[in-house]
């Protein structure tokens, strides 16, 4: 790596928000991914890069189908939350999510979709951390008219932060210790923000409760981790 | 292809709009891309979709090094002309562009630029009429604070059009023949449109000129074609 090397340049790159879904021998799952393209006209053909870490990325790779699902800009953080935060392994995500099947058995999404690709694998590339899927569209559909998610309204008018699995991961932030009395506090994994004077009353948390009166049972109602993930807000 | 293809699924799908640009033995030449995306964050690589057809691609393919431009909203038609609808094996693009060196000696296109990306590389995928090259980030500087041009900027705001050599050409319009007098008429190559009241006087035409009374050795300002690819505006 050269010393001209500004991680910035680049977050410059736009992308949009997309579910990638995928199935094999009955287990379903999805994923956030922002790292979708079209590279071919003709035949439409797209490339994915997944983490190979993943159960999705599992998924795909024994199965050689995934869906897409391009989010519109309402999408509410807890969807994403569940999507891009959870793992498939310990919650079966599709369970808690409008989908239907597509021509080849695989689920996709369709809440808070714009728009459905489904896609056969024609070619996997082993890129390091990552593997680059092309597939072949095999159908297309148009479900809304709505303004799909861009990346760059889910990082500055949502807040929301790229996962540790993300290709545009853009690493951890120091945690600081200051007086916590009714502060907001952050959730360092999926950037949701604890607000004393609303509380989580969905959780049982009552509004006026302070960070550190909150139980220590209760999870980041966006992506489930504990409160010791959280941050004061800066 | 399925039955179930709606093309405008894919035209959901959210890009950037760059400049990729190479070098080899002395040779340079850009050319407009959409399909960029960052494939993995350790190392930093990117995937870049070229079609064969373009001297950019052969200077890549025979050079292995690429920087990446990133536009701002403010890129005026004449430069996402000359770089998306001309070919560098007519014209010398860098002669008529802001640029400097990249590390490796290859051409990065400054003029209208947030951010610059340069890398080397690593793998190309052959996918058809396209080819994936996958490369190594070297260098990345973040020069303005301005804000990236958007694929959906440009078409909707600009009223631009896709290249016929782009992953994501849409195909073509059917010409349409009505009365011509005084009509606003489109370049079917580029989208720039001809407005009479306007005219077009950097290049001779007074305002006020009907579109039939341009002389035909006049061409598009944005992309050199001639009168004869050029329709009545809808």
């Amino acid at each position: 790596m050269s010393e001209k090397f500004d991680p910035k340049a680049l977050w410059s790159l736009s992308y949009g928000l997309y579910i990638v879904s995928s199935m094999f021998e009955g287990k379903t799952n999805g994923q956030i991914v922002n790292a979708v393209i079209q590279v071919t006209a003709e035949p439409p053909q797209i490339a994915v890069s997944l983490n190979k870490e993943t159960l999705t990325h599992l998924l795909v790779e024994k199965s050689g189908l995934l869906s897409v699902s391009i989010l519109d800009q309402n999408t509410p953080m807890t969807m994403i939350g569940l999507f891009g935060f959870r793992t498939g392994r310990e919650v079966d995500k599709m369970s808690r999510c409008g989908h239907k099947l597509g021509i080849d058995g695989c689920p996709v999404v369709i809440d808070h979709t714009v728009a459905t690709i489904e896609g056969k694998v024609v070619k996997s590339i082993d890129v390091g951390t990552h593997t680059i899927f092309i597939a072949e569209v095999v159908s297309g559909e148009l479900l809304t008219d709505e303004t799909p998610m861009t990346y760059q309204y889910y990082h500055t008018v949502l807040k929301g932060k790229a996962s540790d699995k993300a290709p545009t991961f853009r690493g951890g932030q120091p945690k600081k210790k200051r007086e916590e009395k009714a502060m907001k506090f952050v959730c360092d994994i999926c950037g949701w923000v604890y607000d004393p004077e609303a509380g989580d009353p969905d959780n049982g948390v009552e509004p006026g409760t302070a960070f550190e009166d909150i139980p220590d049972n209760w999870t980041c109602p966006v992506c489930g981790v504990g409160k010791d993930e959280f941050s004061p807000e800066e």
